[in-house]
């Protein structure tokens, strides 16, 4: 598949012209889990390794295989860098779920989640139209319990003139 | 990006060897929307053209831009033609959710409903808690009645001596 060079993205290589030139990127000692899958040379500016680690390939070889080298460049690049790792845990979470779901994929667990929702709310409505249904007869009740009550009490001290 | 074939993806060509020679893949007069978009030859045995009709070609321009040409006919291949339709349709929203929430995308999604789904379930709890309380309050003040209805009827029925 073909993707952009992760060896120069995210430099800041200067536009204008001048007397010092841009640093080169650097080959780093250990590649990045990314770099390695790739098979390419891995750099200090490589956009990859800072969320594929050399200790992780797995997560790498998911998204990969889901969402393709080159999207998930383009994404992080455009995206500020204090967001990428948020990104880049999302698209593994993604991609985790199609692995796991082909078919329907991050889809299907929103699909549940949105039924589970609706029997819960169908559980609430009810549980609260029986308290209040409870509360109503517990203030009849109450109203009761005051008449019979004050009756019992008028008829302790009502003079019994027979 | 380079990707499979879509000509002769999905096709069925003997493995036996045979007197009779497997039909050529025919070329389609209307391209589909995935085949126009890339520029390749649309035929009869397009695996993209049952789901990516030349009337809709932006589902096409969506999933192509987060998942990939290549990893879409991957996909449909590794699935049953009965599937297929339920696959791309969930890639199609999936696709949407990242390009409306780049970061977080469907993951978003989930992670809100799930928040949802707690905070209803904490509702429900309150409201069964509730509901559990006024029941045995009704069940007590019910006793009362039964014991001041009693007492009313004992009382009206008791001779007075005096």
């Amino acid at each position: 598949m073909e993707y952009t060079d992760p060896t120069t993205t995210g430099s800041t290589i200067p536009s204008s012209s001048s007397s010092i030139a841009p640093s080169l990127p650097t080959a780093v000692q250990r590649p990045c889990a990314a770099c390695k899958i790739l098979r390419r040379r891995c750099t200090d500016r490589c956009v990859l390794a800072p969320y594929f680690p050399p200790t992780e390939p797995f997560n790498f070889i998911i998204v990969h295989r889901v969402f393709g080298a080159s999207n998930i460049i383009k994404s992080l690049q455009d995206l500020p860098e204090s967001r990428r790792a948020d990104a880049v845990s999302s698209m593994i979470y993604e991609a985790n779920a199609r692995m796991r779901d082909p078919v329907y994929g991050c889809a299907g667990a929103i699909s549940q989640l949105h039924k589970q929702l609706c029997d819960l709310q169908t559980e609430l409505a009810a549980t609260q139209a029986e308290l209040a249904l409870v509360q109503c007869q517990q203030q009849q009740l109450n109203e009761s319990v005051i008449f019979l009550d004050d009756s019992n009490s008028a008829s302790a001290w009502e003079p019994h003139w027979n």
